[in-house]
């Protein structure tokens, strides 16, 4: 094994001129060595520390400072010449230029941008939930289908977009709800966004004065837009089945939020018994209820359930999924399917709200779930990532005496719970072998229970480093 | 000169089959026949006027009926096949296919589905105030520049985005912002969103339990946007110089939504005095003012004038603006620039909502800002507007003694007063001519006030049509 001490250098040094400059590199951060000195005096500047005027040492002598190729100190000042943060002066050196003068202005600009420096050095691996895998993302065929777009297509991809976003696109997504999901949706319920976030965001809109209930522990973004926008919600609590309908039905919520194809975080599958009772409870009372089917591409042993929206017969459902975690954080699309009465709201109410969707992208991914490129896709990474909670639950399983193992039948994340160590100690140890893994409390929202588990995404990680991340994982938590 | 009436074609037919097929075919119409066709047989079968399982006519007797090529009847059905709503059966014909089994859960989707019929068959051009100009995007460099990022960028196009958009492009747009408009911004300072509603709608949040004013005549969307979110507004008289001051300082208003460079849609540019007058109103209160630069990139006779922004010394103006208008409406990229104090409130409360824009498009607008291919482009579009404005401009001058023209100095359209004709009047002599234009009065918020004015968007014509336009104005409002 290794320790990770030995792949952080930290360089303290007081160099020919006056000021003092602290650069740690990191062998296991993939940015080139030029890349983190070049963004380490950046952020020095930045912040000040070292001020207008200010000359840098010459690149001879840093090199020789920092134990780094003359080179590598050459592209570093080279791209700070480029971005305008220094200047060289003939036969005299590299000078700190003049910062844009807001900076001057107002300090809180200042102070932002030190905000954003990198603070995740005492880390090599986050193993944060929301991740997905991108090496393996058909990056090749996404590029050939676009480029195939821009010949075909021409200027017909500049026009304005339908509000919900593209037809032929909301027919491909129909129609693999229907193959994949046995769902029945008509391409004109769909409505296209850039994101979950925003379709909810229009869901609230499209009703108003709504209560909400949402899960409890459930996913932060939820509760903070509903926070945001000062909207009235209820945290119901989960049993084994799902959310609680009992405490549900004793609160004046108008709209539940659930995740029933697998709980965040807890990884719950909710029983068909507590899909009809949640049927039961909106139609009773003209309440709706939002089914976030998240995850619901990764599943690695459990027998498929039908959607809520596939058991709804009384237009209760609005059914909300993305291809963020399927496809790639940076392409923002998301859809919702409409009940016909909330879709005939929509249409009158909403529509002015231009989608958020640029056409491009939307002939990209119709073109890519046509072909058939996304079930392909979905295959191949349900594979990886069937192979890597293998991984976790095989080296996890050594420490059976200490540690059990849940939520493993889908997702990109397990949840890991102790009988030796609280919670905070599981991060605690964790981190001290460099692996950044998230208490599980942090999720819930009324009160903050203790609890002695800890959450493990692998979705971000790379194939290979995944053995190594659990036996750290072992190794902290023996 | 030519009559409309000639170019439309009524055919009511009643076929070798029992049902009655009425297609209208305009060669005005830039769709291709066969798709003209095919729309309407689908909207027949949509709506339920030609039911399940009902035969078609043949190819033959429908061409000859309608007096087109066998071809044209050939692809509408084979387009009418791939999409599911014919089926051919073998020696018999063509049938209408059972449609999903959602239309006839729900009456209601039907009914959607025909109010997406398109109803502008009266108009031959729709001078809408919104379109621009596609047929001069430079989408030859646009797609180059894409193919390059495919090619350069690779698979970094798919990390997650900073919340505020990719920090290369907000660069650039900072540095376009001091080059051509002499505007100190931070990139730090800029949000990228997709379009400028869904900005409005993050300042909304940033600033809750606010009371907005908004100008009025306004554009729509604003105060639907306000509305839909229950928000508190007042509508604030204009006069020659902009929003009125005096009037603005007796409501409870903590946020002024204005447009100071071109007034939509009156065509004011607020004077320096009440920019000034503006600022000091904001200041005092520690209120905020919204600056919608909207438009400001066509500019034909006026001398620039500085934004609120920059005559801004005290961290009180939000500056937005969007590429929607000056590349094309399907490319979702707005930004806005927030102060100081509201950025790190932003930072605190609302980095928690993903980018909304695409990270390809991010990239590939900054190349085309880097590049300055934008710059070309906007003196470009600016020269072939303005010879569209001119040509307006010399045409409805023969009519100088019944029509006035105003707001002609900036923007993509005109407003054209008569002293003979009401509003109601000259919009309905223009469609007798084929032309849809836009009464004044639907902008006001409060009450409808009788005008005699209306208003002429140019941005979507082509260049070739515009004379002809021109020509059908003055026919009708001779």
């Amino acid at each position: 094994m290794f320790a990770i001490a030995s792949f952080v250098i930290i360089v303290s040094t007081r160099l020919g001129s006056d000021f003092l400059f602290t650069i740690s590199f990191s062998e296991k951060n993939r940015q080139p060595l030029y890349e983190q000195l070049y963004k380490r005096i950046k952020q020095n500047i930045v912040e000040g520390i070292l001020p207008q005027g200010k000359k840098l040492p010459s690149k001879r002598k840093l090199a020789e400072h920092l134990q780094i190729s003359k080179n590598t100190v050459e592209n570093a000042y080279a791209q700070l010449i480029a971005e305008g943060y220094v200047e060289t002066v003939e036969k005299k050196g590299y000078f700190v230029r003049q910062i844009d003068s807001i900076i001057k202005k107002s300090k809180s600009i200042s102070d932002l941008l030190v905000e954003e420096r990198d603070n995740n050095d005492t880390y090599i691996y986050d193993l944060k939930t929301n991740a997905v895998d991108l090496y393996n993302f058909p990056f090749a065929t996404w590029a050939k289908l676009m480029r195939e777009i821009l010949r075909d297509e021409n200027d017909s991809l500049l026009k304005p977009i339908h509000p919900q976003g593209d037809l032929s696109l909301r027919k491909e997504i129909a129609r693999y709800l229907k193959e994949y999901k046995n769902m029945s949706v008509h391409p004109e319920q769909i409505i296209l966004g850039a994101g979950s976030e925003y379709l909810f965001s229009l869901i609230i809109e499209l009703l108003p004065n709504s209560v909400f209930a949402v899960e409890n522990p459930c996913y932060h973004k939820i509760v903070r837009i509903l926070q945001s926008r000062d909207i009235k919600f209820h945290p119901i609590s989960m049993d084994a089945e799902g959310m609680r309908k009992d405490e549900l039905e004793k609160t004046d919520s108008s709209i539940a939020f659930i995740t029933p194809s697998r709980h965040f975080p807890l990884g719950t599958v909710m029983s068909i018994n507590r899909r009809m009772q949640m049927l039961k409870w909106a139609d009773t009372d003209n309440f709706f209820i939002i089914e976030d089917d998240y995850d619901s591409e990764y599943r690695y042993a459990l027998k498929p359930i039908p959607t809520l929206h596939s058991l709804d017969n009384d237009d209760k459902v609005i059914y909300l999924n993305t291809f963020t975690r399927t496809l790639a954080p940076s392409l923002r699309i998301g859809y919702m399917v409409l009940p016909p009465d909330l879709l005939e709201t929509y249409r009158k109410k909403l529509t002015f709200y231009s989608c958020t969707v640029s056409e491009f992208e939307q002939r990209t991914l119709k073109k890519f779930l046509e072909k058939n490129y996304y079930e392909r896709h979905l295959n191949r990474m349900r594979t990886i990532y069937k192979n890597r909670r293998d991984i976790f639950i095989r080296y996890l399983g050594s420490l059976a005496n200490v540690l059990t193992i849940k939520g493993y039948e889908a997702g990109l994340h397990l949840l890991i719970t102790s009988n030796k160590m609280s919670e905070i100690e599981l991060i605690q140890k964790a981190k001290e072998n460099g692996v950044k893994v998230y208490g599980l409390s942090e999720y819930y929202l009324d009160q903050t229970p203790e609890t002695n588990t800890v959450i493990v995404g692998y979705g971000g990680l790379a194939t290979a480093d995944v053995s190594e991340v659990a036996e750290l994982l072992i190794k902290s938590w023996q």
